[in-house]
């Protein structure tokens, strides 16, 4: 066989144990902060029908990667063309029309990978494979709801140490509205929110033009939108904000709505400044129906929002019958990983493993063996020496993998019924008698630490 | 828009939430045994190019899901084929192959959905896509780095409860040594082992004869194969065994290994009557070259090998110039889930949350936000009710989520500073004053428990 070279598809990524293990400590935050909030695990399969995923948005639909029908085994390869997802929104909707059996509300979580054709751009934590950190709430109208996604992204990111970022609060209902107040009918709606959309990236001078070739007037969306973002922000002035928009029936119900989310999420425990209303807020998807949330790092804004949600009550009704309302947040773990590295705050760690015991003479090795499985049945983590190495090169091993602790057990020890217990970090030797080295251990590692 | 019909490519599956709460539940014991005994962590993309995949066995890739280059977005779609992995055997020997920084031995755990175009059979644990949970052992040549993989896998299936399973060992080079004993050359090894594979499904007298289409004599292999088998098994004679093979080198090393192996892995806490010589175990396949193993349940054979694995020297080196020998396993998730529902050990789980909060009244809601939040920061999992529905209804949700304990705190318990407490399993209703509520959950729950 000839040899093959060793890649990986660009756009995808090996995680070698020294970054996976603080990732999954991310992920392990995350996943405790959605159960706290009373959401319940879901997994879907990775390739769904073709069908079951397009329609939805235009854009992601170009994203989308189909898979072949395989060449062999199949017996069904002439049915519906398949591919994987590329979110955890629409599966979800499936997965709520599809099972009768499902509680009302239905509070979910899910953390799995997506796929998106996409170009990568590993600095804005942008991947073709990465993983979603998804939790939905489905089944009530209530804007409690939202507030709970709210409070659960402040939740996950002051738990993941981020000590300044802003999640942004606006509504979809208040931008119709506010549409109807600028353009005096419905239809420029979506033009809109494409336009304000690309505020952040692009700056006023070019949205307003763009509002213009949209067939908007962009001056008068500029001073409307600027004239309430002056009483929005952290602590809006939401009675100010709805006399700006007085007899502009949509308007003032969107605002109504931001108010009471807001007010909720302050009550379920998001601290004053890290919440703001914000007018220039729209969200690119489509099927948005309510309030619209995303969180920015201000220090970081290349890497574009670590969160983003809203509420989107028709997109199970593309499945189903039944019409469930749903408001819900995606939580990038990808963008929030290249964060932290960025912040400088993501700490490579090569080994979980406590204790090394070495290999110092072949007729140790049954001796060594036994000690293992005790350590091990103890709770302890712990690694054998395999081969006949020197020490040196073993602790090196340890030092290497940062293993806190070697044990070694020479011909001598063993008659004694002593061990020798080497401190990698102070360097320490001490030999201790194998009848209390379980207890020691214990005492100096506890078992579900670190 | 159409409506969609709701549905599940054949082979994938949707894990809601009674379900995947013990089914993650099992994850967790199986990584937390894998961590114990010192295997690091790793993840590689669901999507490798397809030379990376193909060529390692015959067999597998005809079942590999290729993956069409998107229609657009990407810049680079006249790239190599891409497809999803099989396995993570050979994604593993590509990482080593990749990164020169990894240490030796290098021991990581990978638990990972792959992909397979087969035909699904649910009864026997079998999808189109699964879960694989594998740990291996690279950079050695020790043997005592086997019987680390057969120690864990009799640890993982301990800790999961199981009481009665079978690990089967035999060794390639034994094997080898055999087919050259039978046969009297060495060109029938794969033929060989490939015959007895079969043995399990299809008994002696049918193995024979495919023993006897492949030019190997059927009644000589039966009867050296059995001659061996009666001094094997889980106490195995192995002087016996040798002297059965006297003179054949490669099947006196072979027998050696296996006891080296069988030796070391009882050191390493393996009970006795769980570990046995089977000179019956081929293992399908090819790349094994020294010891091999797998798991079987006595009481459910229609599941096949729950675990599987052995020693393949050779697969890193299809990928590098660098020879790094290797062993490992595979514990099937998805077989160890039908196993733990087939012996009726496997309890769906609806929710994990301890607490909700109803509702009594819309004036009440912002007191059971803050609660809400006062409860969850003391870690335990609380839900509140979103909607302005009777007490009946939110009692019921409780109890259909099997949520422990109700809180309720109407007009007059607000005014009191009171809270009722409701028992869900006791059906028992209490009023405390609210200052002691957190204590008091917190002895009733502990927040890392259930």
């Amino acid at each position: 066989m000839s040899r093959i070279e060793p890649r990986t598809f660009r756009g995808t990524r090996d995680f070698l144990p020294s970054e996976l293990i603080p990732r999954r400590q991310i992920l392990s935050v995350i996943e405790e902060a959605y159960r706290r909030y009373g959401f319940q695990p879901l997994e879907t399969p990775a390739i769904e029908y073709l069908d079951i995923l397009t329609g939805k948005s235009e854009e992601n639909d170009k994203l989308i990667y189909e898979i072949k029908r395989a060449r062999g085994g199949e017996e069904d390869s002439a049915e519906s063309a398949i591919a994987l997802h590329y979110d955890l929104t629409v599966p979800l909707a499936r997965v709520v029309a599809q099972y009768a059996e499902l509680p009302r509300p239905f509070k979910r979580y899910q953390i799995q990978p997506v796929w998106r054709a996409d170009r990568p751009q590993p600095r804005q934590g942008r991947y073709r494979e990465f993983v979603q950190c998804d939790a939905d709430i489905l089944g009530t109208n209530s804007l409690l709801a939202d507030a709970e996604i709210l409070a659960l992204t402040y939740e996950v990111l002051r738990a993941l140490g981020f000590d300044k970022f802003k999640i942004r609060l606006s509504s979809r209902k208040f931008l119709f509205g506010l549409s109807n107040l600028i353009t005096g009918d419905d239809s420029h709606f979506f033009d809109f929110c494409r336009c304000l959309d690309k505020l952040d990236k692009i700056g006023w001078e070019k949205v307003e033009e763009e509002f213009r070739v949209a067939g908007i007037p962009g001056d008068r969306a500029r001073e409307i939108v600027t004239d309430i973002f002056s009483v929005a922000g952290e602590k809006p002035d939401f009675s100010q904000a709805k006399s700006k928009v007085t007899g502009h029936q949509k308007a003032e119900e969107g605002i109504a709505e931001i108010e009471e989310v807001f007010v909720s999420a302050r009550n379920l425990g998001v601290a004053e400044g890290f919440l703001s209303f914000d007018p220039t807020l729209a969200r690119g998807l489509d099927y948005y129906t309510g309030p619209i949330f995303e969180t920015v790092l201000p220090d970081l804004p290349h890497l574009g929002s670590l969160t983003g949600g809203g509420r989107y009550d028709g997109l199970v009704a593309t499945f189903s019958k039944e019409n469930v309302p749903a408001t819900g947040t995606t939580i990038g773990l990808d963008r929030i990983q290249a964060a932290l590295t960025q912040l400088g705050r993501f700490e490579p760690q090569p080994s979980l493993t406590q204790v090394l015991i070495a290999r110092f003479d072949s007729e140790g090795m049954a001796h060594n063996l036994v000690l293992a499985s005790q350590l091990r049945n103890a709770g302890l983590r712990v690694e054998i020496w395999y081969d006949d190495d020197r020490m040196k090169k073993q602790f090196a091993y340890a030092d290497h993998q940062k293993i806190k602790y070697v044990l070694i057990a020479g011909p001598d020890e063993r008659k004694e019924g002593l061990i020798s217990l080497k401190d990698m970090l102070s360097g320490e030797q001490r030999k201790l008698p194998e009848s209390t080295l379980i207890a020691e251990m214990k005492s100096r590692l506890s078992p579900s630490g670190d």
